[in-house]
């Protein structure tokens, strides 16, 4: 079987321990390119640049070449990767290893989940795979399933403009009861602002969030990885709500 | 009939024209608060700030105060802006009148629409509103139209967690052919970077990007702007490919 070309991507920076855990695993089974944010992009959504420009810096880890940084968003990465790094399609792109869900709402604010939607975007099979606690320990089983499903899509193309969505249990292997195919679930935060006064005595507010617990069935992704298995979901980028266009046309349609 | 409560925000920051003339029109119909970014936050796609905190500032404009600027993106204003400013839901949150269409794939990116669905996911009817053109002329065309459908969508709400993005091609009111409810388009960005030399001789590299047409009936968002129809699409936040769901279960799962 031929070597796949994979680009490695992630938001929580190319320092970390994710992506690094990620790309030392995805060698044995692939030529694999780092593009990634210099610094931390959680929660950037799908911001991409385009009032600055970009610039990009090779980064080394112990004396070695690992990968290109960019001083951009995630989807940034993925689309400045192709175009003027790669200057080929990949066979795959692969975003994160990222700490802490990809579930339910935060498929939304997540920039990890942008870097592969940027890619599906462009037409190119991606993954955005992430493990459930913000303190992992368990990258090594992340990675061995990010391997386990690029050969598998890479065998098995989603169609075009939709992508993986992994979400794996920080547990050991022998503690995952499964893999299920699920839908995006309906939990979200009930967020709010903590008033607080700077050493200067001005007001300043930062955010908190409590998690309300909206879905029940493990067909819903995060339902699914609090029962220990692995989530996969196939999300696209059409936001139409289907339902209501048939429902609601007659109110808001005039010609 | 009871005068609505209205916040607005947007993406082009607080002391943009088009905040100005939406609110001012606004106001024949309803008490409105108004709660922008300080800077301009285009294509921020639907990110949020965490490992910051928010400062709220009062602006005032021609004397008058006007409404309170956020050093955040347009998904914070709308969160802090009826946590900690209005400290209840208000009936409606619209957030435009943009500079620029947000069809197609330009949803994904747009900082206007994730205001307005920050509002959806807190479970409050919001409306996105945008002029086709970059130097938009007819500001106040979108105006009137958005007053016509905050009324609208008050009298016959959407699902919880749907919103109303509103495309106005930029014309006079005698122009328009209609108002259509479409599917959001296919139509997207060829992206790529010039590159380009610093005055200290370092590359640099700017986003530039063809727009590809993939669309051509008249039930997508961008075809029915380009028709002189003003666009009316029900989107929402699930992202779940369902065709997929169903057909390639039997691949990806694993039990």
């Amino acid at each position: 079987m031929k070597k796949l070309n994979i680009l490695v991507c992630n938001d929580d920076g190319i320092t970390s321990k994710g992506i690094y855990e990620l790309v030392k695993k995805l060698k044995e089974i692939a030529n694999v390119t780092v593009v990634a944010p210099i610094s931390e992009q959680s929660a950037v959504g799908h911001a991409i640049t385009m009032k600055n420009p970009l610039r990009i810096k090779e980064i080394f880890i112990n004396n070695e070449f690992f990968g290109y940084a960019i001083d951009g968003t995630p989807a940034d990465c993925v689309k400045i990767g192709i175009k003027n790094i790669l200057n080929y399609k990949p066979d795959l792109v692969i975003s994160g290893i990222n700490n802490g869900a990809n579930t339910a709402i935060n498929i939304i604010y997540s920039g990890t989940v942008s870097g592969a939607r940027e890619a599906a975007i462009m037409d190119i099979q991606a993954i955005a795979i992430s493990l459930t606690s913000h303190t992992p320990t368990h990258y090594d089983v992340a990675a061995q399933i990010a391997c386990e499903y690029a050969l598998k899509l890479y065998e098995n193309p989603l169609p075009s403009g939709t992508l993986l969505n992994i979400n794996v249990p920080d547990c050991p292997f022998d503690d995952i009861n499964g893999y299920l195919f699920t839908k995006q679930g309906k939990s979200k935060w009930n967020d709010d602002y903590e008033e607080r006064i700077d050493p200067f005595g001005y007001k300043y507010y930062w955010l908190k969030g409590d998690w309300i617990e909206c879905d029940a069935d493990i067909q819903y992704d995060h339902v699914a990885t609090k029962k220990n298995y692995v989530s996969l979901t196939p999300i696209h980028f059409d936001l139409t709500d289907y339902s209501a266009l048939e429902k609601y046309k007659h109110i808001f349609e005039k010609k």
